[in-house]
């Protein structure tokens, strides 16, 4: 049976994403609201080897649930994926009195959760927060839909000056493997051509689109690019390509690089934090161990952690079939 | 057999709500892109009744995916409400040699769009516009998220004078039968208490947190109200009920009112007014009728409008919990 | 001659303004830089009363410069009205090893410096940090910019819809005696009229201007309306007088409220904020007391408190008359 | 005796900034209230020679004072800059019975005027719009106050994430003679060292602050670097310059780019160009020429245009002093 959970450490590892601090201050106040004691742990899984802890209480948490980025910070450790590293970490956790690990990160975050799950037995539920959206079993990650938003209206601003000089932008959003970010922003910010990790054909489609652009009277392009996008090509020589081709355009990049990892959670974001602090919390306390608290459908739903790091995520046909459609 | 589609148009009628003029540019392009001509009409069922309409193409709907109302302007036509009215716009239609029609709104909207269909056997599809998430079969409607974003940020800045000053803030967000934007924005500003349509024990439940608060040591409070909350006071007369059994209290009124409609749409309704938008021409081209697109589970669905209608849409008593739990 | 000055206190007094976390920012970082103690104190002159004081460094204050609100927090103090109060305030920091003080506020916040300083001839440094603009002897005052991007952001929203239904809006800003909110938002927002609490013949203008826009063929409306104008008539009272002879128009009315107050500030907020800050910890260590400083011509001025309170603040005709002349 | 003005012409040219549709609508309501004609040439100097007007009456320039970009598009003339182009330009200006000319844009715009002017002793006023704040004579240039804000706040966001991460961060604003732009947002967003156009020892006295930051305790760090700052090596160049003596930090580049020329004006800039526009009608109507209109202590002061484009800008000393202070 499994021991009875009374303090509960919380942690943010891997990139920041808008929604940490707000899942952080709802893990906190649900311990605060069963009776729970919380320990915060400061830079991720470095600072649990390190014994970097802090108690918080429902206060501790005050006033943070619209700022961005993670005030536990955040980072990469190197030490935790050795064995000598978890298991340094397993004894601070251990001196502190701690029953349980709440992780809130994406897929990085969730491995070495695993490996510390097998390695100790040590109950841990992860919280999906990343901008990418690229983690299985859950319909949205934190910090996704804020970062969509911050997308947008970086692109409405370049459009002012695309639209007045009748010029063609290529702008580079975040996604090495995952082309959420570019799809749904590409669609929402009206660009005539999207590029994505999840396809071939990019180039040919895109010089496709700037002969049928050019044919419908637009005198303005925006192309939106993600990171990981499979042409072989980077951006400047994506631009290069075109320039070739088409000399009639002005052609422009921008790569908007990291604000889309900050800024103010969007009021989605904001509340899928609170439903997966709590959730986690609850799961801990039901006895659940080695899953995510994702969302789907609007409920929280428990996925295992090896669930949630497979790959093969389905990519949205009929999204693609809109941006296609509503660009036309 | 349904007649074959080949021109439709397209309105928006009902209180405005961000979105609306993506969802007209996405029917627009649908039918750019299906080879249908495409027809726009001004000033809802008003101006379908006086003819008021204008072609438009592909290009008449550029930069406006990202402009707040409705460039088709609304309005609320009495005489659409009289059979001639309705027998009027039936012929404007007919003289123009449309084939079938969009209707953008809300549930007035829709009522009016199954009466014309009634009557006429006029091909209909609508699309659910309103910023109250008050329609039945679709998981949002458009405008809902970027409401909420627009009041949660309100809140923030509400909380930095709350918070400079230890006051106790009273907050009317818009919402007369539902309480989703009371709700979810209360969550996402991390209100102290929320009161909604859907609940009774408002007052009393308001004045336990109060003192709840007081002894958590919580030195500033903010309060959302829903428009039509439950308790029988108005937000003034809740703020004098508040100060005479809390002397200690500074309270303050704010009625966010008409901010919360307009702005630029959020990327998330963006692009639901685009998946919808191609919904909508795309059930008209597949013989449907007297029905919403709607989305379920982010995929479109097709809802007969009665259904739409109905009123016994279900409340999220798990968000409810949340929002307990997260403002201890 | 003057004291040398080793220990600096600063707080913050009366109703908060954006760009006050950045001037106390400016001030402790100052002391840093010139080897000076700095001192915080907490809720303004109540705190100084009861001696809520806090040692703060350079690090104390890192990351608030774009915050709204003021993390000392403010008040309103009675006590402080009092010789006894004050005499007790004049203690604790005597105590604390006080020797100058900087008081960041409006018109409250220097009355009850100019008293403090008269009766312990204590060195006092005043910087204007309040919405409204209403200080005489500076070009600006802490908050005014933000609040006027906050008023005319929060306009494009309501004029998003009052263009969508062809409506008349009235819309209330904060500015008991200043008009200075009203009459750059009502020109930034496009407002058709402007009623101020400098002028007198409001309501006939406004009646002008509304028969005028129905000539020009304007379809919708905005009045901006300050707090303190003055027609005798609260703002749901002149939508009444206005629908009592203009019936086509459908008026609605909108108090902004709180949210003027709030926010994060504005680039120009911040730098004013940071030239004050510096400006105020000099002035003092030159020996300087009993004066504001301000800005004027982009300029730090030293100016005496007893200016700084006069209420013949000039009026700006040739501003009054640009919004004549661009709402034709 | 200058010849009466009955019919006034607008262009916007060079970069694009927000407040240029701001200042054409003043221009164009100007003529409205003075009973003027006026006409829309569309793409700057391009369009003059190739005719491309349009007649704008005061309901033209409805809603658009707060889009960013220009609706009379802009472009970079290679013609305009020969004799045959401008003399092209002016027969259509004579054809189309137009007496005075208003140019809105930057040195290269002012530059085609003061030629045109030379030539045909056509009558030009210049207003000031480009977000490089780089005009001789007025204080403030239209967009400025923009871009600034737009910098400060994908700053905020930024710092999210470097505060999270403990990183360094290099990020370059635009700006490529005058430093304006990174000087203010630099200390608008609390950057730890700033480089720019106007100073040489950038390098040494970035390194030095480097040490300095890290002695005092600073965890993270922002460097905000002018587009156009002195040390010979781009800001990824620079980046592995740090990274090369210090190898405790993890440092990142962001390029803002164009976001930082579009956006809604803010409050100031929509002052300003209603301001300027008046302004500039106004001083052709009173037989000025050859001038720009700009703004001098918050008053609209007539300028040569020779005197506009000079190049030796004061740089503002006592600023960088306050930079230098506020970031120990």
């Amino acid at each position: 049976m499994a021991k009875k959970i009374n303090k509960i450490a919380v942690l943010t590892s891997g990139g920041d994403a808008p929604g940490m601090n707000a899942a952080i201050r709802a893990v906190v106040r649900s311990c605060s609201y069963y009776n729970l004691e919380c320990v915060g742990v400061y830079r991720g899984y470095q600072g649990l080897i390190e014994g970097d802890f802090e108690d918080l209480t429902a206060r501790s948490v005050r006033n943070i649930i619209n700022k961005g980025g993670t005030f536990l910070k955040s980072s990469r450790s190197e030490e935790f994926k050795t064995e000598e590293g978890r298991a340094k970490a397993h004894e601070k956790l251990t001196d502190a009195g701690v029953d349980a690990l709440v992780v809130i990160g994406g897929d990085g975050t969730f491995t070495g959760g695993l490996y510390f799950n097998r390695e100790f037995d040590f109950p841990i539920v992860g919280i999906p927060a990343t901008i990418d959206n690229d983690i299985n079993g859950t319909d949205y990650t934190l910090g996704y839909d804020t970062a969509l938003n911050t997308v947008v209206e970086a692109i409405d601003k370049i459009r002012d000056t695309a639209s007045s000089h009748n010029r063609l932008f290529l702008i580079e959003v975040m996604g090495r493997d995952a082309g959420d970010i570019a799809l749904n922003s590409g669609i929402g910010a009206g660009a005539e051509e999207i590029l994505l990790p999840e396809e071939d054909q990019g180039i040919q489609r895109m010089m496709d689109s700037l002969e049928k652009s050019k044919k419908s009277g637009k005198t303005s392009s925006i192309i939106v690019v993600a990171e990981g996008e499979k042409s072989g090509k980077n951006i400047f020589q994506l631009a290069e390509f075109i320039s070739q081709s088409h000399k009639e355009y002005d052609i422009r990049v921008s790569v908007l690089g990291h604000i889309q990892r900050g800024g103010s959670p969007s009021c989605f974001d904001r509340v899928l934090a609170s439903k997966l602090g709590v959730g986690a919390v609850e799961a801990l306390t039901d006895g659940k161990t080695n899953i995510m608290v994702g969302v789907h459908h609007q409920k929280v739903v428990h996925v295992p952690l090896e669930t949630a790091l497979k790959e093969d995520r389905e990519f949205d046909q009929e999204l693609r079939r809109v941006a296609n459609i509503t660009s036309v």
